[in-house]
């Protein structure tokens, strides 16, 4: 059944005794914590919080949460917050981010700052995980929240970090389909191209770890049955683990529609750099935070084993 | 309760006495047959059959299916019965066409032919009409199938064709949504420049009969508790009637993640000619085709009282 305890037992079978510690930037409001509280409580993660002490401090208090397990870094303002938690990577305490009531670019201002070293040379990018207890099913979706029209390198980028993903999840062979509005090459529509070409890529080696196809409409990414009446013959099709879209709005109206039209739950990452970072909104529930916790531990975890 | 019934309920209470008439080009399909069947017996639309004269009675027959009533014109070959389903129209016959087993480009090449005098300097347009009877609730969206990425001026275009047909179905004032991936606006962003620059057309009076508002988020398009979490004051954010996307895949993927990850139905319409086109395809249900039928009906018999 994929649910919320499915990725959190998931974290834990691939996490073993490796148990990730995140450390949490600016932690200033009750939902961030009680997540945290729960994902301690779970077992699978430890925690360093880093923020305004006597801000955390009265926010668990007041809300009777005990919090006296989890390492306490002060920081004077956000940008301290976000800073300090990437200086706990560097340092080694941390492998993973995550961000409390913080906007994301703050976090990645750090993440991104030369000095802090935490670039790889990879893309940055987005990766949603959307899932459904009642259709047991999940999906990666990438991008559809950092970049804004990624061009072909960067959807190259966009595809080796949501593979990654896939791999920490325990699915080798992910099958990747690139989400356009046709399923056929079309000159006047650009992410056609792009598709066939990220198509090849994969076929001739250069994209590894995964299976490649597009372009394909989501009807049939999703839909055996579409598949079967437009007639395709593609091992992706319909069978499609993960959806790479071609432009942020695209991805940001995919994962939007099936929480908000369909009852989906969706998490996410921001995956890229040395450490994951958890980048959930205020508005997340408790299980998009978890899941996303959970996930960016098994990626922390494998990543750490290469 | 808005499900098929609603829109055939509408249909017949706005258009009366005044029942259109389609006109079908290369309805050589059973689903298509079918669908047809239901309309006329529902009451709501009369049927001129234009195509192939053998596939279609060989086709009805063999499913027992009675099509005396409908008025049978044969053509030669797929470009044929798309210049005489236009033939209907020009001949005051019919008031609006619907595209059979034969794809949307070849019944818009006899559309935007301009002997064929269909075009009004109107943006053709592709309007998407999504619902769903457990949560009660329509959209209109648009473009999504059409425009590949319209330029401002002509989503100016889709937004008066989408206006158009929300008028057609009573709703005089429309609250539309200028989705983005960011409900702020932000120059890297251009759907957010596009989004911004709409709002305000509509405000100083150049796009009339609504209510733009923009960029906003699908999240803080339709959902009102998440509207209240991110604190944003404007009367159409949580409210929208009319979801309008910046690129085609971003509408797509709207309506086809509703679709097979959310359960939503979904018909669809080209507007800005002088008559209606449906354009179901072949994997659209009954409920699809039917619903298409009837706001085309109501669209024509609206613009017949202009």
């Amino acid at each position: 059944m994929i649910n919320q305890d499915y990725f959190i037992n998931l974290a834990k079978e691939k996490t073993g005794d490796a148990i990730q510690t995140v450390a949490v930037a600016a932690p200033h409001d009750l939902a961030t914590l009680e997540s945290l509280r729960n994902a301690v409580d779970l077992g699978f993660t430890k925690v360093i919080l880093v923020g305004d002490e006597n801000i955390i401090k009265s926010v668990a208090e007041e809300a009777n949460l005990d919090i006296s397990d989890m390492e306490l870094v002060h920081a004077e303002n956000l940008a301290d917050a976000a800073q300090k938690s990437v200086d706990q990577v560097n340092a080694g305490k941390a492998s993973l981010i995550m961000k409390g009531l913080i906007d994301t670019s703050v976090i990645l201002k750090a993440v991104v700052k030369k000095e802090n070293n935490l670039r790889t040379g990879n893309t940055l990018s987005y990766v949603g995980i959307l899932f459904n207890e009642d259709r047991d099913k999940y999906y990666l979706t990438s991008d559809g929240a950092m970049l804004i029209a990624p061009d072909l390198a960067q959807k190259k980028g966009i595809i080796e970090n949501v593979v990654d993903v896939a791999h920490a999840l325990g699915n080798e062979e992910p099958k990747i389909a690139m989400i356009c509005a046709k399923e056929k090459y079309y000159e006047k529509m650009p992410a056609t191209v792009d598709a066939v070409a990220l198509q090849r890529m994969n076929q001739e080696g250069e994209i590894t770890g995964c299976l490649v196809s597009g372009p394909l409409q989501m009807d049939n990414a999703v839909d055996l049955h579409a598949v079967e009446v437009k007639g395709i013959d593609d091992p992706v099709a319909g069978r499609a683990d993960i959806l790479v879209v071609p432009a942020i709005e695209a991805g940001n109206i995919l994962l939007k529609t099936a929480k908000y039209l369909g009852g989906w739950t969706f998490g996410g990452i921001v995956v890229g750099a040395k450490v994951p970072i958890v980048v959930c909104s205020r508005s997340d529930g408790e299980s998009a935070k978890l899941v996303s916790i959970a996930v960016s531990c098994m990626l922390s975890a494998r990543n750490a084993q290469k």
